[in-house]
């Protein structure tokens, strides 16, 4: 179904003077000109993202957008949305047995390949964006995860961020522990782990199932991402008190998955763009979240009266509770374990820095004028 | 002294099938093949940091670093140190005369050309490194600044961020405003004028004579960057109080300059590779700072015995007050009072959002196990 390696034309158009030599004999390098041979070809991006959706869809495209402009178009990138080629949890399937050639998405979609990829977006009461940028660049996370990754034969890089997500859209306030109990939500992944430990239930919706599951009352309350991507998908008209911030996802990494016979067949220079452009992109939706949220935060609450809490206090201290047993139970052995253990340690590391760098900020400038 | 375009071998070499032809009259282009003519050239890139600087400094060798790799060394960069080629505070003119190519450093240091130039590095009480990214990129603010330094025949983009900085080095306690009466820190910029502002004197120091300045008592105090670079310099030998958060510098961005008329020679997709170049770079030196601040203050208080202090709410509170006014009067009329109104839209709108998510986040994770 899908090309793999798509050469435009006659086979490979050589770009580079040696390369043109080559296709015509008649021709001499340059002296000195180096043999660049740029092979032209097209692949193909699934994603996890529905058709559309701004920032998490958006810096898909922009991976795309970006590598085929720093190419010159010799590699063009063509972006699926989920369901277009692959559903989007096929994503790392198509692109670890080669019917796709890359993926944009969210690596805990892949939790049941190994128990680990959570790590690599967002664990409970885990590291926020900037904190999970240090882990994986200097903290040893990028070597982790190109083991685990080449266990599949996919290379994959930092590629979005989110930013901070929200606690959810609830229809009750949550006083107190009880309030959880017995509560019908929808939150995937860890995130509901914890809430099962305290006595809820997570229900998997898919996302454009959401808002009707909530208007039926089927479930009584949902997460989704945060105040930009929440607004469109109107919650606040069903579940009007928007708890934050969530415990669950503190700053969530979306990755690009490479081919790893895609990616060993580019040049270095290729490479290097490459993974350029993901990083370039990693900057650019933090960056875009963190506005995006704030314009979108400030219409839900001024022109749609959302009521904004906080969990109480021993809402909180379970719930960080509950997130060590689920974050521990998900590196028990292993490869497993040893990711477990460097990103634990590295997040041990950076919570004091945080905490008395941008933490106690964001309150002293929030207490003042 | 600097060539501006150093041509490689005998002028233009040609790289594409196209220019190929041209250099070769018996070549034809092959069919569908685009002239994409690579003209090989060497870039100075000087810089405001000293040889070596951790960080900093290396943010800029990185830069140099990923557009040569992103090239296949079609565009190289040779990065000097301050001084090098030019002092730390000229960088700016020699790339805005031509002298030199590019400039990696921070944009307040050209505060004399425009009272608006600290608003892209970091001014008191102003934006964190995730805000600062947001308004550039999605407030406005990468307009207001094309507008700005194009006056001066410059293009520049985001290319490092130090994350939030530290407030300062003491060798007495603050216990309260008094404390800041008649004392003498070191502390340029708005920073300084804020201290100045409550009755101390803020010195100008060059970071290789701070230490000196600290062991003889010409000054109490001196502030330089955070964790990271501060361990280096050997502070807390002297002044054993470390104060933080820093409000004078919460997530400071550093750029990266370019002749206009160099950013106009490049092609599409060597503009998209030098601007892609320095985005990653921005992405992965706030990971960095993350990390290795943490690395380090945790060496300072646990191997060290530096005592890590905040100040008081009264100093705190006197501190965001005088901010308000020097940040006003960075922007009184003109291109300054646009950017200065763009930048507090947006730094109002995010402030909220940061509080209730990262703010938040840091509070109740730094409260429990």
């Amino acid at each position: 179904m899908i090309n793999r390696r798509n050469l435009v034309g006659a086979g490979v158009l050589g770009l580079g003077g040696a390369a043109a030599a080559f296709a015509n004999p008649s021709t001499t390098p340059l002296a000195g000109t180096p043999a660049i041979t740029r092979n032209r070809r097209k692949l193909n991006m699934v994603t996890t993202w529905p058709k559309g959706l701004p920032g998490l869809g958006e810096a898909a495209e922009r991976v795309a957008r970006r590598i085929m402009a720093e190419t010159d178009g010799v590699i063009e990138v063509k972006v699926f949305a989920a369901g277009e080629l692959v559903p989007a949890f096929e994503c790392f399937d198509a692109v670890a047995n080669g019917s796709a050639d890359m993926y944009h998405g969210a690596e805990y979609y892949w939790t049941a390949k190994s128990s680990a990829y959570p790590f690599f977006t967002a664990v409970p009461f885990g590291m926020t964006a900037q904190e999970i940028m240090g882990w994986i660049d200097f903290g040893g996370g990028q070597e982790l995860w190109d083991e685990l990754s080449g266990q599949f034969g996919v290379k994959a890089f930092q590629a979005a961020n989110s930013g901070h997500q929200m606690g959810g859209w609830f229809r009750k306030e949550i006083n107190s522990l009880d309030d959880l109990v017995g509560l019908k939500m929808r939150i995937p992944g860890q995130g509901g782990d914890v809430l099962r430990a305290l006595g809820g239930s997570s229900i998997a919706i898919p996302g454009g199932e959401i808002y009707q599951s909530l208007q039926t009352g089927s479930i009584d309350a949902t997460e989704w991402v945060g105040p930009w991507n929440d607004y469109y998908l109107g919650f606040y008209r069903e579940a009007p008190y928007y708890y934050g911030p969530g415990f669950h996802e503190p700053g969530s990494s979306l990755a690009c998955g490479i081919n790893r016979r895609v990616w060993d067949s580019f040049s270095p220079g290729e490479q290097a763009v490459v993974k350029a452009a993901c990083e370039s992109v990693n900057h650019t939706s933090l960056g875009e979240f963190t506005y995006q949220n704030s314009v979108h935060l400030d219409m839900l609450v001024n022109e749609h009266g959302v009521q904004l809490r906080s969990f109480p206090p021993e809402v909180v201290t379970a719930m960080a509770e509950a997130a060590w047993d689920v974050r521990a139970a998900s590196g028990k052995d292993g490869i497993e374990k040893r990711i477990y253990d460097s990103f634990e340690k590295s997040l041990k590391l950076m919570r004091g820095w945080s905490t008395i760098s941008d933490g106690a900020y964001y309150a002293a400038r929030d207490a003042n004028k």
